[in-house]
Parts: C-alpha cells; sequence; structure tokens
C-alpha cells in the first residue's frame, strides 16, 4: 500500500513537472546548399564535424527528412510557412528564386513560426540569409521576427562573377574576393555594410546568436539561424582558412560546425540545454555544378534543383537533452513539419484559416512515436515531379542532374523507385511491378486531389513571382 | 618526496604490466562483397547496424581503408600474406579468382598471418569463404590454421543459376533456393555438406566461431571469420528473412551485425574484451550488377572489380577497448598491413626473406600516430591501373563501372582526382593542374620501381593460375 501511494504520488509529481515546464526554446540552425553526405555522422570520410556528430549522437539523427523544394526560396518559405509553395505562393515556373530586381517577397498574410510564436510571447530573430524578399515590406521583421541581421538573397547575387567563378572553382583552395559579389548586409531594416564581408559573415552570425541568446534566455526564444554556408561563393574566415588542408569548402563545414558549438556552449552555459530543441538542417541538396566547391549528397542521387532524393533529402538533426529521445529515425519528416511540431511544443494554436501541410512530430522527438508523415510531394518549380509514399517513390518529371537551369523531362512512362531497397534511385521498377506501380498511382491521386482541392484560385496568381 | 615515490613506483608497475600484458587475441570479421556505404555508421539510411556502429564508437573507424584488389581471390591473397597479388601469384588477367575447376591456390610458401602468428603459439582459425585454393594441399590447415570450417569458394559457384539470378534479383525480396547452388561445405579438410545450406550459414559460421573463442580462451588466438554474404545469392536465417522490411540485402548486413554482436559478447562474457582486437573489414566494394541485391559504396564511385574507390575501399574498424584508442583515423590503411601489425603486436618476427607491401599500423592503433601509409598501388588483374599518394589519386587504366568482366580501357592521358577535394572522384584535374600531375607521375615510378625491383622473375610463372 505504502508503495503504491508512492507511485500515484511520484505520478502527480511528474504529471506536474510536465505541466510546469516552461515552453521549450527553439533554435534552427539551416544551411545553404548543404548535402545529405557532408557531414561526418552522416558519412562524409574527410569532413570533420565533431559538434554536429555529438548533437546526433545526443539526439535524433533523421535520414529520411525532407525540404519542400530543391531550391532556395520556396524551401525556405515552406520551413517558415508549414505549407507547399505551391500554397503560399513562393514558387516560379521562370527563375526559382528571388533575385535583386524581384518585387515581390513572402506575402504579409502568410503565418510564420515567429507569428506562431509570438502567441505564446517568445521572443525571436532572424540571422543569416532571408531570400523571402528583400524590399522592407518583406523583411523578417515584418514576419514574426523582433530583430532581424544578414543578407536578404542569395550570396551570389548581384555579380557579373559568376560564370568566372564557375572555372575558378575547379581549384579546390580558389578563395575569390568578397567585394565581386555586392551583397548588403542588413540589421533590422537598415543596410550597415555593402557589399557584406563574407570572409566573416559565418563568425558574425554566430556572435550575434550567441548574444541574442545571452539577452533573452529568462523568456522563451525562438531562434532562426540560417547560414549563408555552403552556398558558392565560399569563404571563411581566417582562423578557419586552410585549417582543414583539404579544400575551401571543407573548412567552410568546419566553421559551421563551430558555430554550432558555440551555440551548444551558450546553452549549456545558461542551463538552457534541458529546455531548448536544436535543430540543423540544409535548404536542399549540393550544388553540383560548382565541383569542389559543391558538396556531396552522399549516396543519394543527384543534388540541387532536382527531385531526386539528393535534391531534397537533407542531413537534419533534433537535439535537446531534456526533451528528444535520441536515436536514428529511419522514417520521414520534412521542414514543413516544423511549425506544427514547435505549435504543439509550446502550446500555441495552429492557423485555423488555412491547410497546412505539416505534420506534428513532437511524439517522435519526445517518445520516438512512429511518425506521421507517411508521403511527401516533390514540387519544383511550380510543377508536380514526384511523390513518395512510405517505401515507393514515383517520378513523372525530372530535371537532370547537375544543373537546375536545364528544362525539365516530362517522362513517357513513371519510373518507380523503392527507397528503401535502392538507396540511390538506380533501379526504376516500373515493367517488373506493374500492380505496386498501378496501386501507387491511384494512391497518389486521392491525395493529390486532398492538396488540389484546398488551393484557392487566386493564389494562381501569385505563382508568377518574377 | 613521499609523491615522487608513489609516481615512481606507479610508472614501475605500468612499465611492468606492459611488458606483462600477454599478446593480444585477434579477430577479423571480413565480409564477402560489403560496400563501403553498407553501415548505419558509415552514412547508410537504411540498414541497421548497432553492433558494428558499437564497434565504430567505442574503437577506431577508419575512412581511407584498402583491399589490395577489387576481386576475392586476390584481395583475401593480400590480406593474409601482406603482400600485393602480384607479389604472392594470386591474380590473374583471365578469370579474376579461382572456379570450382581450378587446379592452384595461394603458394604453400607463402606465409600467411596465421603462421606468423603460430611461432607465438597462437590457437588459430579460419571460419568461412576461403577462396584460395579448394583442393586439400591448398586449404587453410596448410597454411597455419589449427581449425578450418566454411566453403572453399564463393556462394554462387557450380551453378548453372547465375544469369536467372540476376534477372530474378530486380526483386528486393527474391529468396533463392539454396540447392541451386552446389557449393560444398567443409570441415577442417572433409566435405560435410553438399549443398550447402545457406540459410543458416552466417548462423552457424557464429557458432562455431564462438565455439573458438570459449576453446581457446585460455591462451592467445586468431580467428579468420570471413562471412560468405553478402555476397549473392543472398541467404539469411529463417530468423532475419523480413525482418528488416526493407530487402533481403538488408536482412542479410543485419544478420552480419548480429553475429559481431555475439563475437563481442563472448568476448566480454570471458573478460576478454580488454586483450582482444577486432577488426571489421570486406573485401571489396558491392557487386552493383546485382541491382538491390549489392550494397552500396555511399558517396564513392562504381564498385566491386574497379578500381575506382568503390571497389577497393572498403568499410573498416578496430575494436579493442583496452588496446584500440578510439577515433575517426582519415589516414590510409590497408588489408595489407593487418600482417606487420599483428607481428609487432604479438612479438611475433616478420618473414625476413621476403618483401612485404605491409606497413605496421601499431602506433595509429595504440596511440593514434600518424599512418606510415602514404600511398597506395591499385592492382586489377595483374595490372596497374591507379596509384594514390596522400590526397592524389591517378588513374591510368580503368574498368567501368559495375561489372568486371568487362575489357580494360587503357587511358590515353592519366586522370588525377583530389580524393580530400572530390570524395566521388568526379573532376578530372589533369587539364588544370599539369604540374601536379607530372609531380605525381616521378613519384608513381620511383614508387614502383621499388616494389617491381623486389619481384622475383619466377612470379611471372604463378599469374596464370588459371
Amino acid at each position: 500500500m505504502k508503495h503504491r501511494i508512492l507511485v500515484c504520488f511520484s505520478l502527480c509529481c511528474f504529471a506536474l513537472t510536465a505541466q510546469m515546464d516552461p515552453p521549450p526554446n527553439f533554435v534552427i540552425v539551416f544551411c545553404d546548399d548543404l548535402g545529405y553526405g557532408d557531414i561526418g555522422s552522416f558519412g562524409h570520410p574527410i569532413i570533420q564535424t565533431p559538434n554536429i556528430d555529438r548533437m546526433a549522437e545526443e539526439g535524433q539523427k533523421w535520414t529520411q527528412f525532407y525540404v519542400a523544394d530543391p531550391v532556395c526560396t520556396p524551401s525556405r518559405a515552406a520551413l517558415l510557412t508549414g505549407r507547399y509553395p505551391i500554397r503560399n505562393g513562393m514558387t516560379s515556373s521562370k527563375r526559382h528564386v528571388f533575385f535583386p530586381d524581384s518585387p515581390n517577397g513572402l506575402p504579409l498574410e502568410e503565418i510564420t513560426i515567429a507569428e506562431v510564436l509570438k502567441t505564446r510571447d517568445y521572443a525571436t530573430a532572424a540571422i543569416g540569409k532571408w531570400h523571402l524578399g528583400h524590399l522592407p515590406k518583406f523583411l523578417p521583421q515584418q514576419q514574426g521576427f523582433d530583430y532581424y541581421y544578414g543578407i536578404p538573397y542569395s550570396n551570389d547575387m548581384d555579380s557579373n562573377q559568376w560564370g568566372q567563378y564557375l572555372k575558378l572553382a575547379e581549384d579546390p583552395h580558389y578563395f575569390s574576393e568578397t567585394e565581386f559579389f555586392n551583397v548588403p548586409l542588413i540589421e533590422n531594416a537598415r543596410v550597415i555594410e555593402r557589399p557584406a564581408d563574407q570572409t566573416t559573415i559565418t563568425k558574425r552570425y554566430t556572435q550575434k546568436a550567441v548574444q541574442f541568446i545571452e539577452q533573452n534566455k529568462a523568456q522563451p526564444f525562438f531562434l532562426y539561424l540560417a547560414h549563408s554556408m555552403p552556398h558558392i561563393p565560399l569563404f571563411v574566415s581566417e582562423e578557419f582558412r586552410g585549417r582543414s588542408k583539404a579544400s575551401l569548402y571543407v573548412d567552410v563545414i568546419e566553421e559551421i560546425d563551430w558555430s554550432v558549438g558555440e551555440i551548444l556552449n551558450v546553452l549549456e552555459k545558461n542551463q538552457l540545454d534541458r529546455n531548448t530543441i536544436v535543430v540543423f538542417t540544409s535548404d536542399n541538396g549540393p550544388w553540383l555544378l560548382f565541383k569542389t566547391h559543391g558538396g556531396s549528397a552522399g549516396p543519394l542521387r543527384a543534388g540541387k534543383g532536382t527531385t531526386f532524393e539528393g535534391g531534397q533529402r537533407v542531413p537534419t538533426i533534433f537535439w535537446g537533452p531534456g526533451r528528444v529521445m535520441p536515436g536514428v529515425i529511419n522514417q520521414m519528416g520534412a521542414t514543413l513539419d516544423l511549425l506544427p511540431t514547435f505549435a504543439n511544443l509550446s502550446g500555441a494554436e495552429l492557423p485555423s484559416d488555412r491547410k497546412l501541410d505539416g505534420y506534428d512530430l513532437s511524439q517522435v522527438l519526445t517518445q520516438k512515436s512512429s511518425s506521421p508523415r507517411k508521403d511527401f510531394f516533390y514540387w519544383a518549380f511550380a510543377e508536380l515531379h514526384a511523390y513518395r509514399n512510405e517505401r515507393y517513390k514515383i517520378h513523372i518529371k525530372q530535371r537532370e542532374p547537375i544543373h537546375y537551369g536545364r528544362s525539365t523531362l516530362v517522362l513517357e512512362q513513371p519510373e518507380l523507385y523503392d527507397l528503401k531497397a535502392d538507396i540511390s534511385e538506380k533501379h526504376d521498377l516500373a515493367e517488373t511491378f506493374p500492380e505496386i506501380l498501378s496501386d501507387f498511382l491511384d494512391k497518389m491521386d486521392l491525395q493529390l486531389m486532398d492538396v488540389a482541392d484546398s488551393i484557392p484560385d487566386q493564389l494562381a496568381d501569385r505563382i508568377q513571382q518574377k
């Protein structure tokens, strides 16, 4: 009897503690063009990433985690809104991403993770690359962020050096001039440096991130740290240049790893590590066109700009010693799922006036339950290219395989891949298993109707963002 | 003063202990056609290998470890003798490996690891696939092993099912009949089963291995456990068939992982773990021709039968909690190096009457010193195809890229790859860096002279092994 009372008492205490847990802090470390294979714990034989590997060891390493589009702007929009690019309008069949002359941005009526968490009084900061509209009316402070520090579009823009870089990138150590890329560095809505000194940009993002955490340690906070690297042109600080003795790309990743270490350190120093969830991921696959200045998708096929796995599956880790149950998660997840997951964990309400495409992964994080995500649509450039449901993936259209500028190939016959048995999408099984293909096409149509039904007509207007 | 005496005393004790350490036991777990990317800790997104991953976590994970030839017979001969196939005669330009009608074997005058360790009174066993001559005069007991249990050549031989398997392997779950492959199972020199029941073969090898360890725990021992799997035809025991729900290949690797767990368990149960070094590796890259019944080289180019990295770089781990200093080793090593390393660690003399091609890696294992191996020759089918020195690799000849039966391509211009900056051998830098190429060719010639000088003429006779 005594034991029973003790057990009841303990359970009550646990329930009370659980209820009384403050809402967790969230940090997203979002890399630019980092490939699935570019991290030590994801199998890279050269790059040393002890801090990111430590996150994987102590947290959850996800091997089947997706971004909603294989290029920058729509991928970022999907992460922040939990909605496919065809729904939030951030997709274009012409230019794929925003350029310095684009007049548009993520529509202000879209609701971002920052806005959701604001309803629970989170302090919010976006540090790094934005790429969802660079005019003042589209900058992060218009989308729920208290603070912004970073570059508003890609670090290779506003420059005529692109072609030359492509040629010079044959040298793995080629180091460009930061002046060649006339990219502004913005704080809140003010340009504070132009061209941004990109050699110190990873370091400065990190300092700002650490400062934001220190300043907001007494309240819940959300930090969106979107590194500009390793998108070309590659730059690193003096401390890291040549340190790996392998290549500039490796130096760059090792500086990002250092940055991750700084984030983990400041969390631990302030006893925030038990109540913070850090997500590490990338916006799309490696830009293979740039040879040794681009990364590696590891065993996955192709890279950035394509809807093969190398373009949209990204190396993802959830870390949070007090919140996240460690392990390797061989199930599906997507950046689309972050908004619903964070909403649940923080106690915030989800937007009720619109359709979301994300799933709440909180039970997977805290209890390693089965992932609610069983399927995924691969949109690219406003068109549906591929669909995955459980182990099978079907390709309807493709872009091959290196440079996303090339035209789309409409497949005469759909291709069917078994991603569990064939991780590199090498063996089209459509002819071997016609029944599986036929069942699968039915499944896709059913799911697609569900997506299509909930897209209002007026969203079509947004698709031409120029 | 008291402290000083204590320190001196402690140091003396340490020195004494070090001197009095018994020679370590050695276990080599050698897989057949396992690819670089087929292990969880080497980046496979599906296959779960907790026991092998534990070896990597507690021991040394080598990311640049080579076999001396991309096919079975010469690779195995090189591991056991510490000598390149051109030197020990186990290479043929015609049939690559021994077949059931081959009259030859590894020459008896070759000195194997087992024979070296016999001079220090090791108990020795070869369990699994031999493939160095199946006539009684060439079996393991003629080469220093006290005990042998296994199949004498590849598990797909003596069968007319090969072509059919190739077709049926399009189904990731296709499970052949063990009766289709008339392979003998031999104990010592006696055939005890024919055809061998391959469905239980991994399990039975493991039982024999555990039994050998139990029976020899009081003396130093050397166990060479050469699994027949995952060479096609794939077979697993009932307990593992379908367990992964991914593919038969995945089931097979997960049974090998179980087997590794059994070995570690029996070592720990008998307090042998502090004095045993377990090496896990593979004989060559994955056999890509067999689609989902073949494995993955991860980020490396091509597979078995080729001298691209996917053919000859293998996932290698050294485990030994009392002997091996944990870490990731991003330096070169090779199966050629096991003989000199084991000789040093056991206190055995190296053969003095012949040239060896291996380096002693014991300081890397025990202290993480810099690896003495700085270069590597890629021989295939009695011809030099490629050469690596530090970060660069040059290709002179190639076999592309899936089936080793195809003819050799003699390159008009050598190709130059930077394996640190370009892990997938995608970017030939010969034209970009002509000076590096020229220096590198000089280096190769110098090293090659050293190798060639020490090959006696009469070895040429051995090359035609039929």
